[in-house]
Formats: C-alpha cells, sequence, structure tokens
C-alpha cells in the first residue's frame, strides 16, 4: 500500500486522555526503528477526539475522513471524553469517530494478538504458554447501528439493535483466519453461540466449514462464546487463531487481554487486507482520561501496535526489532513504575542496539 | 406459590448427560433437607430432552408445557445432546426446550450467584473475596429468536438478528435487583455496552438511573461488558450485585463460574417474581454427554441449585442447611475426586446432622 516508493504517509491520531502520550513514545519508536530502512515516514497529525469536539462540534467530518483516506495508514492513540462530561453528553465519539473509522475504510479485520511475555505477572496462578490471535469482524454484526427505539423515554419503550451478517463479510474474514492459522500452530477455533443466534451463527459455522475444506491441515474447533471464556481463564494455551464476530471478538480479546497481564500490553490492527483503504494500528486500551497528562500511562500496547503497522506495511525486520525490544524491555522490568517516557525511551535504547 | 398448604408440586426434568445423575442426588438432598419440615414434595419426573427428541420426535409439547405449568417449582438437570450427533442436526434442545421454558414461563429474572468457598481451588493467583450474584434478564434481548436469513447458504446469504428490549421488561428486572443489592452489600453495576448499542444499552442505562433514585443506599456504577470481564479476572471482590442483559449475563456467569472454581459449583435459578408460573432451578452446567453415566459429576451445583429452589418457596432455614452442608463438603475436599452419589451422600449426611 505504499504509494510513493520509499515514503509511507500515515495519518496519525493520537486522540484523548493518554492517547498522545502513548503516541508520542510510539512515534519515536517508529522513527528509530525506520531509520536505516531507506522508507521515509510522513507523518500528518490529525486533531480528532473528544478534546476537538469539545472545541468545534466535528467528530469526523467528510474533509478529515477525505483527508485520512489519502493515506498509507494510520496511527491511533485512543478516543473518548471523560465519562459522564455532560457536555459530552449527545456526543458518541466511539461510534461517531472510531466505529466511523473502522466502517468506512472497511477494516474487516480487526486483529488482536495475545501473549504473556515472559517476566510480566498476570492474574492467572497457572497460565501456562498464551500465544494466540483473534481475528474479529470489524464491519459487521452487532456494530452497525441497525436499531431504534419508540416510545423512547416511556414505560412503553421498545429498543431494538439489529446484527447483520453478510456471506460474503464473513467469508472474507474466515479466509483471512484461516491463513493466519496456516503460518502458525494450524488451529481455528470459531467462537459464536449458534444454539442461540441461529441464523447469523449458522452461516458463521457453515462458511468456516467450507473455507476449513480447502484447509485440510488446520484442526478447527468451535465454541460458545460463554464456553471460550471458561476457556481463556482455564486453559489459554488451547488457542491459536480466534475468529469471531464483531461483538464477541470485542469482550474476548479484552479478557485476553487481562489474563496477558492487562491491556496496557495489547495491540491490535484494524486492517483492510484488500488494500482499498489505510489499515490502522491502535492499543486496544481506552483513553484513561483519570491518568491523562501525568506521564503514568505505559506506553508499550502503542509501541506495539507499530510492530504490527511495520508489519502490514511489508517491513518484517523492522517489526521484528521492534517486537524483540519490547520483550527485552518487559523481561527487565521490575516491580516500580516508570514515567511513559522513560519506557518509551527504554525501548528506543534497544532498537537502536 | 404454594398452592396446596404444605403440599409443593415439583416438576422435575432430568435431562440428558449427567443430568439424571445430578438430578438424583439433588432429590436425596432436598428429602432429607425438608424431612422435617411439615412440607411435603410432590414430584412429577418429565423425560425431556434430546433423549426423548430421538424416541418421539418431540421437544416439549402443548401438553408438556400445560402439565408443567400445574407446579409450584421446577428443579432441572441439563438437556442437549451429543455434539455433532447427525439425528439432532436439525433439534435445537435448546431453544426449543430450555429458552422456551424460560420464556413461556416468563423467567424474567435468572438468578445466578457467584462465591468462591474457602478450601475450592480456581484459576486466579489472588482471588479474593469472591460473592457476588448475576441477575440476568432471561426474556428479551438477543434470546428472543426475533432473526433470520435470505438467499440462505449462498455467497448472498444475510443474516440478521434482533435483540428485541423493552421498559417493561427491563424495569421488572432492574427492580428486581435493587431489592436484592438492599439485601446485600447494597451495590449494583449496569453491565452493557452503550457506547455501542446505543439504543438498548440507554434505555438500561435510563432505567437504572430512575430506579436508583429510589434507592439512595444502593452504589451504582456502570462498566461496558468488555470491561467487566476483565475485572472479574483481575478484582472479582469489587462486584456485589450485577444486573444485565440475557446474552452479556450468560458469558459473564460462566466467566464468572470459572474463577470461582469451575460450573461443577454453579446455580441457578429461572424466576418469576410474580409466581405466575413456576420458577425453575437448574445447575448452569451443560449436559456433558463425554461423561455422563460414569458418576463423574459434581451434583454439588445441583444440590446448590436446591438451595436456591427452597428459599425461593420460604423455606429459609432449609436453604441454609443445604448451603452449610455443601460449605462443609466443599471445605473438606481432598484431591482424590469422589463418585457423583458418594458426594450427594456425603451432603446428605451433613443435612441431617
Ligand atoms: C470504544 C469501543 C467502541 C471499542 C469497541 O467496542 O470496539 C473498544 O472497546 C475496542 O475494543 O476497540
Ligand atoms: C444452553 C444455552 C441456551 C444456555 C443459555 O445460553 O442461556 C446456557 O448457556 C445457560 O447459560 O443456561
Amino acid at each position: 500500500s505504499v504509494q510513493e516508493p520509499g515514503v509511507v504517509k500515515l495519518a496519525v491520531i493520537p486522540g484523548d486522555g493518554i492517547g498522545p502520550e502513548v503516541i508520542a513514545e510510539a512515534e519515536k519508536v517508529l522513527d528509530a526503528a525506520t531509520a536505516g530502512s531507506g522508507i521515509r515516514f510522513e507523518k500528518t497529525h490529525f486533531s480528532l477526539g473528544a478534546t476537538r469536539f469539545l472545541e468545534t462540534g466535528d467528530t469526523l467530518t467528510d474533509a478529515d475522513l477525505e483527508a485520512i483516506r489519502g493515506h498509507d495508514a494510520i496511527l491511533l492513540g485512543a478516543v473518548g471524553g471523560v465519562p459522564g462530561d455532560p457536555r459530552l453528553k449527545d456526543a458518541n465519539i466511539e461510534r461517531g469517530l472510531l466505529l466511523k473509522l473502522r466502517f468506512e475504510l472497511d477494516h474487516y479485520v480487526n486483529l488482536r494478538p495475545s501473549k504473556l511475555y515472559p517476566g510480566v505477572p498476570g492474574p492467572l496462578a497457572e497460565p501456562g504458554d498464551i500465544d494466540f490471535v483473534v481475528v474479529r469482524e470489524g464491519t459487521e454484526g452487532p456494530y452497525v447501528g441497525n436499531g431504534g427505539s419508540i416510545r423512547r423515554g416511556t414505560p412503553h419503550e421498545v429498543a431494538n439493535e439489529t446484527s447483520v451478517n453478510t456471506a460474503y463479510g464473513i467469508e472474507r474474514v474466515v479466509r483471512y483466519a484461516f491463513d493466519l492459522a496456516e503460518r502458525r500452530r494450524k488451529k481455528l477455533t470459531l467462537v459464536h453461540k449458534t444454539n442461540v443466534l441461529v441464523h447469523a451463527g449458522g452461516m458463521w459455522q457453515r462458511l468456516v466449514d467450507e473455507v476449513a475444506s480447502e484447509h485440510p491441515d488446520v484442526a478447527v474447533d468451535y465454541l460458545h462464546v460463554d464456553a471460550a471464556t471458561i476457556f481463556l481463564v482455564t486453559n489459554p494455551g488451547r488457542f491459536d487463531v480466534i475468529v469471531t464476530d464483531n461483538l464477541f471478538g470485542d469482550i474476548l480479546t479484552d479478557l485476553a487481554g487481562a489474563v496477558t497481564g492487562g491491556i496496557g500490553l495489547a495491540a491490535s490492527g484494524n486492517i483492510n487486507p484488500d488494500g482499498t483503504f489505510p489499515s490502522m494500528f491502535e492499543p486496544v486500551h481506552g483513553s484513561a482520561p483519570d491518568i491523562a497528562g501525568q506521564q503514568k500511562a505505559d506506553p508499550t500496547a502503542a509501541i506495539l501496535s507499530i510492530a504490527l503497522l511495520l508489519d502490514h506495511l511489508g517491513l518484517q525486520d523492522e517489526a521484528l526489532a521492534v517486537t524483540r525490544a519490547v520483550e527485552a524491555d518487559i523481561a527487565g522490568r521490575g516491580a516500580a513504575s516508570r514515567p511513559t517516557a522513560q519506557i518509551g525511551d527504554a525501548i528506543v535504547d534497544r532498537v537502536q542496539a
């Protein structure tokens, strides 16, 4: 997706809360990792999020979207204001900005690796080896915004939310998940709730079965979403690639982040594999306004998102250098907490070493 | 809900797999706990589930439902055949039997207590004190079966699933949850995904806010479902009463069962608080056909469901006797596993002591 040879046009959306702090570190690491690569990153910063909304009343204008579309990739920090801020009552930054980007840029693969790095304390007594990837569908399901209500605010209100699922949308993300499983430990688990959501679930199961027949070497199984949460805490090592819908993927990846030591380490890619639109890389965590501006946030998830970005751009060596630097930093972490910039600097040093 | 004084008409649905084994023990404990109470339980066994379906082709006939409706309460083991059994391909025992009972009998409160009993090994390194109750809505939401598909089986298939939510349905379960919180540690957490499912989520939030104003002494907070799964593994002690929708409740309670030592201990009540229809008590676990008939199943969840049943019938002393007996049995468990009947007998002995 690099249009001018040797130049990557990167849209940077630091966002709200701790977003700008962690993105500053991620950018440092990106610069360090690509310094000698011959690739130049041309960065454009976009001021988007609750802060921008409070200043201008805009969430994501058509002009913003058009400008972002002209880039090769996007790096996003976190968006969202202080919970309960009355001025944001009618703004839905999540839907109007984050989900709008995912939908408008056809990010149909929401890629969320989960790995327990050596040295990271997690909540499980016997975590075992944890190393799996959730391939979460990003453009359909209960997230489409196909809902409404009647008699709103009255005792007779009825509110519906419709999950919309298409064979087109499911097949493409299932194919991506199988391709990924082929390059990993060749195990794929479909997670859904086929016994209750029979229509959507039935279609997911059918398409997984169909694509599975083209991948005889990939072992396929199925779990109901409720059972999947059990295994995530009792035997997370059983998973390699999980493929699931937008809502179940949202839930499973937060839980996965927790069991691997906290969402301060969880990176994600919102990917448009076709390359029609720029893909977007972001930490799984939110904007955490309560600790913003205090250098308390861990930039590791944002930095690991840089590794996913580099990998996506075909810069595998640079991606690996970032991952290795993060792994080394994590392994050497003591109990003392370090300021955001100090963690970033330590990882930059390791990348340069 | 006891119609003839001193007589409780109990419908017993042992079901499939390990259902009959665990229900046999639960019945023993029920008999022991109520022996001197002056209450006589008149039990009717119903043969329902995959086994019955395979024999007769029926899942739940109108006559079955009518007969069950004539009882004061229901005890259910577990239903569901061997996964992948081709003869069950077009049967959906879950929807046609279990969910049909919950919906037809207006079980709008699905009550699922989670408690970490002393002596129980769980997956968390530092579980802390875990003692909360999930009040899961039981008759609405994504479970209503309001879905369908077009162009089924083709590359152009579209499958929708509609979550239907009413103010009537939400308010009543929210009221139940607040009343429960008043009798407990006075803390209530709403779990939903209001930033994405804005219509249903907005109504849940509004009704919780409204009912909260009548309960100034109950501390209320809100968590997105994804964040709630994080807290369930990092700080489950923060929860007292959780109120949530049908699907989120399904997911959270399996996870809660896992963090409190396995769903072999998790009991539940499907409650119609109005008393219009009989309430139904069942272990959260499924029929586990792989270990059926081998005396390998733990009957504790079924026995704890007896405690919920007794409590519901107003037999608080008897309920407490069962809970105490289970707690004592659990505290004395070693690493060795005991046959199903042996666990039941040990708990009966303690109830009688
Ligand atoms: C902020 C929210 C809309 C978002 C989601 O639900 O996808 C977040 O939880 C995530 O997982 O990226
Ligand atoms: C069997 C299934 C339909 C059921 C549900 O989803 O409610 C089960 O998981 C439960 O939690 O009781």
